[in-house]
């Protein structure tokens, strides 16, 4: 290859584990001999972004001033691993004047092509009501927890994000991901990028969709010139 | 705490792995309940910077624009997971006005501090001619690989950014480390930080100290205020 890898930037920290498990599979991904073979990353990993699941907390201009700082920085694509956050994908994209890797339309797009006609989103309310747009516009039905199951789910979240990757939390994900199977969800989407870290593909009876791996391997292949780069959406 | 933690900028890629290492140590050191509790990290992992190991690549240069590139994104503190690259400390501090943090001047005080009279750094060239400053300012010898086991020392790097970090990659390192016990070593420095990838302390009969490891918990006590922020060196 002749052509010079594009140099990604990502909005990170939300959460920070997420973000270097992102991270981490970008590398494992790339075709490399030797560093100079890897893809240039400039990563704001800012955890201090407002919360994405308080409205109103300003998480969109945060993520907006960290865009326009990515580019001046010299990222010419950008990517960001988390899901809910994408609510701000069109102010991230005019603050910065560089296209953000879709990762809602990558999950959407996986979860249409396995066939199922219906499939279940562990997520927070957020990340449910994009890929609810995503999946209605692919005439795919979704399914979600009930209220109660929801709120647990959102704690086992939390329990992530505070360092709590044991055999609890990890059966707490194995049962939330049982109840959208036993609610009619024919596939699985992991709507939220600490799902993944408790959870893998041998943990649950329906078919596996992970955003954050999907959205790895479409920086990859970006970056490195194998797909064209996206356009402002 | 009250006061905001400080924003650390990271000059990384070289190697990728060796950055990522890192970031996951900054992260498992920080005392953390939620996202918000974590230190804001803006990361350039850049392994198309030069070969730090070429004579006239033009490391510094490309450093030094990374560095004032990351003050100018909110960067307030640097640090630099590569020992090799820490020559051109002085040039990435007057670039962008910020301190780095010396990976270097840790790796030599913990050296001195274990008693030890001889130490044995595995490092690249350029590694070891700092650490032999370092550590003869505090009175210590140096102890090298001959040249043959440094160029052998040299080709395990190499196949550890290559990604290969199996057994065998393992056992050579054990064996360059035995081979600096054997000329009089008293203590392991892992001067390089491809190094900690594929060694820990039970793989080596000497006490093994690492830079990378030192470098990550300095950077937490700096961001969160626990230790005062090193003054331009």
């Amino acid at each position: 290859m002749t052509t010079k890898p594009l140099v990604l930037g990502v909005l990170g920290g939300m959460g920070p584990a997420a973000t270097l498990a992102y991270l981490a599979r970008v590398q494992a991904l790339t075709p490399a001999e030797r560093d100079q073979d890897h893809i240039r990353v400039i990563a704001d990993i800012n955890p201090q972004a407002p919360d994405r699941n308080v409205p109103g907390s300003g998480a969109g201009e945060v993520l907006a001033e960290m865009a326009g700082a990515l580019a001046g920085a010299g990222a010419q694509v950008l990517a960001m691993p988390c899901n809910t956050a994408h609510a701000h994908a069109g102010l991230i994209q005019r603050a910065s004047g560089l296209p953000l890797i879709d990762m809602i339309g990558l999950g959407a797009a996986a979860a249409a092509g396995t066939g199922a006609r219906r499939a279940g989103v562990l997520g927070t309310k957020g990340a449910i009501r994009l890929y609810r747009e995503y999946l209605a516009a692919r005439a795919m039905g979704l399914v979600v927890l009930p209220a109660e199951a929801q709120e647990a789910f959102m704690a086992t979240i939390y329990k992530i994000k505070a360092g709590d990757t044991g055999e609890e939390v990890r059966a707490e994900m194995r049962a939330h991901a049982e109840a959208l199977r036993a609610e009619g969800a024919e596939v699985l989407v992991a709507g939220c990028t600490e799902v993944p870290l408790v959870m893998g593909p041998r943990d649950t009876r329906l078919e596996l969709v992970d955003p954050g791996e999907l959205l790895a391997r479409k920086s990859v292949a970006v970056c490195l010139g194998w797909e064209a780069k996206p356009a402002i959406s």
